[in-house]
């Protein structure tokens, strides 16, 4: 199974898709849209995107549902991104390889950028006219999802936690939004509730290998790979699985999560290979 | 017709209503939560959902239905609020006379409780069912409305701006969100679009008199009143009616809006009594 072609895919229909969303404002303010733009098209991985369309083609054959949903997410995801890196937050300069917003923009144009971006988010998302949707989005990235997590993770900055805590902030804070990608795209294929919680195991195992691989690239990653300095998280004392277990034992979980997400679709048939081979991809990755 | 009263029935329907939005979330992060408390209820006019619920009340007798379009548009417009204030942006301490949010929680916590105030929104709004309103909310909210007018205001600082862009300007950023909850108001009593268009326009004049009788109390209100400091605008160099026009000029065409506003009303009967004393409130009130 060839997971960058797959991926490739994915991110190309994402692409078309996310710059289609841009066509109709043709009254916004121009710096703002640059803004926007500069952070949502600055190559990211279109992770969240392809497990929306993934798992739409894997319930109804067809992609194409769930492109709405996939494009509402990136946006999220980006949106969070600004923000993060804003001086009052993690003061980040630089973002897969590229000055971040707030550097080229300043930060009052990244702050409303961001803010732009979370709402033309539910825009997109409101389209598919689909309110259980735009809700499963809002919760997914509300403050019992994602931005709820980032909160832990601002008041856990400094200290040490513990296992299940730094569990707890890591499935707020990524693993919601990687969820919900795989549930909006089993809801616009009409998939069944076992379908969906299926796919939500998969997506919380899924998140968890993603995140212990994040901080296991920061600790040993290659800055030119990255786009983006490592040891970060060391220098703002934040808890990381390799932090907290040390690099081996945070390796073994990062496959041991793996595994968990592979069993996960093990009542899904052949159509589901992509995301297996995704699960293993997610661990091994050099960016 | 007694505003007063009118408004304080909406605003108590509208406390409830938002308080009750807060019930679901106990597992989220409690300093993130009283951040947003600590602006959602600072004692604001809560102008916004008396429109939803007053469009719906005159369309349909009842005004329940527009209730969580009401607490959406209030979230909206209090996280803009919250974000408006930081340092990046106007600097301000002080709110309806309490410490501005930022002040009190921090930067990181007044950023993320405002990205989660309008996150929540989108999850009231979706309660409604109806995706219409959820895109007519973020489209207002976003970039050729709310979120746009911040960043034409950014642009236009330091500058003297035509009376048409500044028209333009507070059009997209105050008079958007006050159209769109007259809209949602109406949508959600299943009015027709005709009543639909007659309440944009009373909308439009109303959100212009507002903003009018908004700059003239930044020049010569009374700051205990008021709740904040008075001559912000012009220690901002922020273009307003009163610097272009003149204060008499400017007292003038915010009467002039007023008036417009009531006449846009004509095709209604007495049940739009309560707006048409509203316009001409707004342009007499104190604070």
């Amino acid at each position: 199974m060839d997971v960058s072609g797959y991926l490739h895919a994915k991110g190309a229909a994402t692409e078309a898709a996310l710059e289609a969303c841009f066509v109709p404002w043709t009254q916004a303010p121009s710096p703002l849209i640059e803004a926007m733009r500069h952070s949502l098209f600055a190559g990211g991985k279109r992770l969240r995107p392809a497990l929306a369309l993934g798992a739409c083609e894997i319930i109804c054959g067809d992609m194409t549902p769930a492109l709405p949903a996939a494009c509402a997410i990136e946006m999220i995801h980006t949106y969070s991104l600004i923000h993060d890196d804003l001086p009052a937050m993690d003061d980040d300069d630089l973002r897969r390889g590229k000055p971040t917003c707030h550097k080229v923009y300043g930060e009052a144009t990244a702050i409303l950028a961001g803010d732009a971006l979370l709402t033309m988010a539910f825009d997109v998302a409101a389209s598919t006219g689909r309110a259980d949707v735009v809700a499963e989005i809002a919760r997914a990235a509300g403050v019992e999802g994602m931005v709820g997590g980032q909160q832990f993770d601002l008041e856990a900055e400094g200290k040490t936690v513990a296992l299940e805590d730094l569990r707890r902030i890591h499935r707020a804070k990524t693993g919601a939004l990687i969820c919900v990608a795989l549930r909006c795209g089993a809801m616009l294929a009409h998939g069944t509730q076992v379908q969906l919680e299926r796919l939500t195991r998969f997506g919380d195992h899924l998140g968890l290998a993603f995140q212990i691989a994040d901080d296991l690239l920061d600790v040993g990653g290659d800055e030119e790979a990255l786009g983006k300095p490592v040891g970060s998280d060391a220098r703002n004392a934040k808890s990381t699985y390799p932090a907290l277990v040390g690099l081996d034992r945070a390796r073994a979980l990062a496959e041991e999560a793996a595994t968990a997400a592979v069993e996960a679709l093990e009542d899904f048939g052949e159509e589901a290979g992509p995301f297996r081979a995704l699960a293993r991809f997610v661990v091994s990755r050099d960016r």
